[in-house]
């Protein structure tokens, strides 16, 4: 089984389209988990406890740990290392540097860190994404068009009457030839999903924007998975992590989890 | 002084503009340093003694770090801790992420590991570079034209016939409030520096390329500081490091180093 068809095996066994992403911002750990690294650990294990029926896959992101230094890192492997092995990781590190380099973050994101897909910015072009999309049994999320103010700086720019967004779906697609190549489109420019979903083929798109950034959840979905005819995850970070700021917080992320999951299973019985 | 003085001092004390890159594979570390991390860390302690009067700056990958987990990180802070507090240090990461996560890399490469200057991926626009530029003791050199092939698939690719490297330069200039950005822009590329030059007025360049890469250094230099009146450093790494595969590797850097000083001080002194 590739990178690919765990990311369909675990929506189908979950029934969710969700991404649980965790960014695990210290300053925001309830009380009760302790204190620092340890509370950390904590509350990824109160929040993977809670959501593990419920969530297709997990994505920590680096930055989070990076940012406390190798004890940061040790946590990462830790949290890592106890979400089930069911479910899909996928460790948001947007990386991407010349072939020689890129291959040693390769290395890092798959063999060390164990996850099973990852995040790669384009800009660098093809030989930075190449070390990622060769590894048969992992994938790479290729950032497309992000979440952000800032996606209008370059991505929208138009480059023969096709914005570069577009451009970077379609030399992802004729780069995919072992099926590791996915999409990172944001919820937050929803009308621009379809178009790319037509690029990109059978990829799996990774849709974050959800929540604090206000993303539109229902076009997302219906755009992005193509009326559910192709892969796609969604991916919710603070708006499920920190659901409740008190003791309640993993019973109201599970909550909050349930609730975009139902709206994503009305949208499935509902013809578009 | 700010990072952009740090960098011009720096290059006048050493009568020199390179960069040496510190690019440690753990195959390529000569025997005699020793056995894993401690040899690692023998080999960039032996390469910075024989180099700390004529190098510039040094610039860790943080890829070669990462890829050994929480022991690369400590290796990486130790390796920081013993460069000459003189010397510039460029922790080259190419990060980028939305504004909120960006704010953690930032933390992670000035104030953990104590770099002068980091390198930034601009795909995702300004609000994830925003919290590098806002740092007024600190600087980014944003990636805008790389030394890698893959360059031309999306970095030349022209919007209203002037190729995206060269709208990043221009947005760059723009973001450039506190004197606080750089550009990458690689020697393999010598003829197209100078309209990057001529966009990025005042601010530094980082040049890789050199050597294993095969840049163009005499154009490089020249175009880079558009004939020494602009501040740019030229990066080298494998062709330092790995000079000799003998037990006088550190002697066979600085030698090479020294090389690289030569032509660049006789252009100095060669009208254009």
């Amino acid at each position: 089984m590739n990178a690919r068809e765990k990311l369909i095996a675990s929506c189908e066994r979950t029934k969710s389209q969700l991404c649980i992403g965790l960014d695990i911002d210290p300053k925001r750990v309830p009380k009760s988990c302790g204190e620092g690294v340890k509370g950390m650990f904590q509350f990824a294990m109160k929040i993977i406890a809670a959501t593990a029926d419920i969530a297709a896959a997990y994505k920590p992101n680096m930055a989070f740990f990076e940012a406390l230094g190798p004890e940061g890192l040790s946590l990462l492997k830790h949290i890592i290392g106890r979400i089930p092995p069911e479910a899909v990781i996928i460790l948001d590190a947007k990386r991407g540097d010349i072939g020689n380099t890129a291959e040693f973050y390769a290395k890092s994101v798959f063999d060390l860190f164990k996850a099973d897909w990852t995040t790669v910015n384009p800009y660098m072009g093809y030989d930075s994404v190449k070390p990622f999309l060769e590894r048969k049994d992992k994938g790479a999320f290729i950032l497309c068009l992000t979440s952000n103010a800032g996606a209008q700086d370059f991505q929208w720019q138009e480059i023969d009457h096709v914005p570069l967004y577009l451009h970077v779906a379609r030399k992802a697609a004729a780069w995919n030839k072992d099926d590791t190549c996915g999409l990172v489109v944001g919820a937050t420019y929803p009308d621009q999903i379809g178009p790319i979903r037509e690029a990109a083929g059978d990829m799996p798109l990774l849709i974050p924007g959800i929540g604090a950034q206000g993303g539109d959840l229902e076009k997302a979905i219906r755009f992005g998975t193509a009326n559910f005819t192709k892969p796609a995850v969604i991916n919710v970070s603070r708006g499920v992590l920190y659901a409740s700021e008190g003791e309640d917080f993993d019973k109201a992320a599970r909550n909050e989890a349930i609730r975009l999951n139902d709206i994503i299973s009305r949208l499935k019985n509902t013809p578009a």
